[in-house]
């Protein structure tokens, strides 16, 4: 039997090895490509795409998966969870016919191509019949698998697999009231200052202080790099090869560290994965919003404290003088927690990002199920906006265009960005149960016993759980907002004297 | 009939896709690997290799190529060519067991590890046992193949499609006398100054100076970069993007710009090709040969000449006016053309460099006739290195050992540079029948109308004719050393007074 298991491996080590080569591929799109190389570029990548389809897909995958399936029943080993892995995304795979991908790919690509000139004109009826195809098509794959509860469901299982719609619906439910509550609270009181951040802090100085940070976040700069891209990200080659990119931009010139912030609690998990599960579907993390959880933690929960700052908030000040002159270490941690309903999501501080994600996730579940029509979308947005933010945007720019996502088809996609946030809190109140000091520790810019227990509780299983699974295992109970309501009360009245 | 050149032209797209993605992966090897990263991305191009050369030997191609052999038999059209070229590499490929490709990887890779360790200790012991594994296989590799007149052959078709070993004897055997008796009257002229070369020039000036020179050449930017790499070397993404790598000797500063040089040659060759015959066997230069003709060409018998200098040399003098004091154009000139009897064959001058070559060409042929045995090759090394230079290497590591090539098993290829050199010469009298006034172009940093005669007799043919018939298409006759002398005697006369 151990002979037929190696066989699989060898076929799914190839196709880890292609989708990483892809990865190579993507990153040096973003990092290096000179202007010319971008058409020869999409082709290669749609040629190790089709090539890593049709080997994962391929009939001897489903004949090893059939005769190894019962013997590795035990999914609490880790070949067993392979296997149990493997063979959910074999019958998923199996289910969409090669056509319809290459179908979704040619619309995909013209759908980008009408949002970008659509954004720029701000003009939705631009967008309009190519996000129509796009939702059509979004209905055709889930019409490819077994009735769910709601068609939703299917689509959330791609990026949170085992994660139910209603389940979603209802951890938003509950906290969706509650964090409206606390911005009108905040809305209420005086206003922090944050001018100084948007003084003029040369780029050499705010990059190398980032990369400070993440070395003594514990981000492996022996197996990882941080290069210049348009946008920040974090991609993987491989456990000992995990690189993260970042930008500057004049107008907000320390968004730079939190960038860094975020990208290194990507790649300290992925650099965090038991080396065993190399080249298998369980080398990576097991989900977006638990992958997100840990960006945002390092990000926000610890990147965005007063301990962390009480730390390195001197030696930023050095590396500043002028800039920071006459600000103390508590008002640079009230200016960067600062709370403003914004128009933008990815500018859009800690308190009120989510809003923007529960008001698309509203937007898809209605697409998809219906109820909502396309040529409704700016009408409907700009009324969510104003319920759960109180602002309008003044064009669809700023509103039911800012995003990408919708234009390449991924829908299901957004949710767990507010997932993430809520998970975040959740494994901090565990970790601080079984750490009693670590707010010391940052203090003295240690940040090791943090991240080491991160690596033994999550890091390390991988794909091995899915993402329920794997947050009760370490916080005692599925994925909740109670704790996140906790920590943004704690956070913000602190801040705001609410 | 169409229709099956279609579906072959489909497989081969996705080979060359596949092996453009390595091309990649080996790039980014070479200048951002994190030190973790090197495992994984071995097995990563293992398996893109592998996967590329099942589906370029599978039985498909094998029917497609025979069915399409007789109604695509004219070589002169592209897709005739397209066939003739892919009909031999298929043949030749067959002919190659797989498991004797693994077998050579891993003798190669232990045969390397060991070289490394015996060039360190200047041991030979440590490598012969290895270098006789690798010549072994390469014997092995001969068997495989229909008897040729000479073993060597074989070896030489990889690198030189059509050349025979007694063509390269023939031409090194008429070159070999006069440039040993041009090297014997340099060596009794009065020796040229050089110290101003060696003193510290600032890398960041020489590395922009290196690239304002390439852009003059019309290497293109928009299609291609420059990256620091431990050796410089040109790699090809696709047409629209070709990619140099340099590096920066603090000893040898100026090196920086004759390696630019040499590398915009190769990559200008490659943005040269003709874009139909992207995504196929055409797709790249024809052969080794006729490449370095081109790096020689454009780092050598322009960028080493006096009309380039006078041109570039108050520019120069401008960027480094400390180094460069009291030298004027005609001094730097000699400076760079010092002709110096010297063991290590990269940093051998041009009028010596071949005599390298003509040495380790005799060896290959000899190690693999059986006439010379292995472990004789420390004594037979130093004994041409007099008999050819008239000096002796103290040592192994800077004898016999010094180059990698053999650990890898690449035996057969050091003839191309020299042929290089042959070629360049040959081209250079051509075009300067064509363009009467090519030196005063240089003069005044014009360099496009040898580029454009260059793209449209050599460049954009790609690799559609042979390399000795692409010779005689352009120089008129085959490949032949006597060009070579009259440029070596005619520049080194002057030098020298001889």
């Amino acid at each position: 039997m151990s002979e037929k298991l190696n066989q699989l491996k060898a076929i799914l080590g190839e196709v880890s090895d292609l989708n990483h080569a892809a990865s190579v591929l993507g990153w040096d799109e973003q990092v290096n490509l000179p202007p010319g190389g971008g058409e020869a570029r999409g082709q290669q990548l749609a040629t190790l795409g089709k090539i890593a389809q049709e080997k994962f897909t391929s009939d001897e995958v489903g004949r090893l998966l059939e005769d190894l399936k019962s013997e590795y029943a035990d999914a609490e080993t880790d070949d067993g969870a392979m296997i149990r892995v493997t063979a959910r995304n074999y019958e998923k795979a199996k289910m969409v016919p090669p056509s319809f991908i290459a179908e979704q790919a040619v619309t995909a690509s013209k759908a980008f191509e009408a949002w970008v000139e659509a954004k720029g004109k701000s003009d939705f009826s631009i967008f309009q019949p190519h996000l129509e195809k796009v939702v059509d098509l979004v209905k055709r794959y889930v019409s490819f698998f077994p009735p769910a509860d709601h068609p939703y469901d299917v689509l959330l299982d791609d990026f949170e697999p085992g994660m139910k719609t209603s389940e979603v619906k209802e951890i938003f439910g509950s906290l969706r009231p509650k964090q409206v509550e606390l911005i009108k609270a905040i809305a209420a009181s005086k206003q922090v200052k944050d001018d100084f951040l948007h003084k003029n802090f040369p780029e050499k100085k705010v990059w190398d202080f980032s990369e400070k940070i993440i070395t003594k976040y514990g981000y492996d700069f022996s197996r990882g790099r941080q290069d210049k891209a348009p946008h920040p990200f974090e991609t993987t080659f491989s456990v000992n090869d995990v690189r993260i990119t970042n930008r500057f931009e004049k107008d907000s010139p320390l968004a730079t560290l939190f960038s860094a912030m975020h990208e290194s609690g990507h790649a300290m998990y992925e650099q965090g994965v038991n080396p065993a599960y190399e080249r298998t579907p369980l080398e990576s993390g097991t989900s977006l919003a638990v992958h997100e959880s840990q960006s945002r933690m390092w990000e926000n929960i610890v990147g965005r404290s007063l301990p962390f700052w009480e730390h390195f908030y001197p030696e930023l000040k050095k590396a500043f003088p002028t800039q920071l002159d006459g600000v103390g270490a508590k008002a640079f941690y009230k200016a960067i927690n600062k709370v403003e309903p914004s128009l933008i999501r990815v500018n859009a501080d800690e308190a009120t990002y989510n809003l923007h994600i529960m008001l698309r996730l509203e937007i898809e579940i209605g697409m998809v199920d219906g109820s909502i029509n396309v040529r409704d979308l700016p009408e409907i947005w700009n009324a969510k906006m104003q319920d759960y933010l109180g602002i309008v945007p003044p064009n669809n720019a700023k509103g039911v265009l800012q995003d990408v996502h919708w234009s390449g088809g991924m829908i299901g996609y957004f949710s767990t960005y507010a997932l993430g946030n809520i998970i975040s809190a959740q494994i901090w109140e565990a970790v601080n149960k079984d750490i009693r000091d670590l707010e010391d520790q940052f203090r003295k810019g240690k940040f090791d016993e943090l991240r080491n227990w991160l690596t033994e509780k999550i890091y390390t299983h991988g794909h091995k759980y899915d993402p329920q699974d794997l947050v009760q295992k370490v916080t005692g109970s599925k994925i909740d907002s109670a704790a996140y309501v906790r920590y943004l009360t704690k956070k913000y009245s602190d801040i705001y004297g609410l």
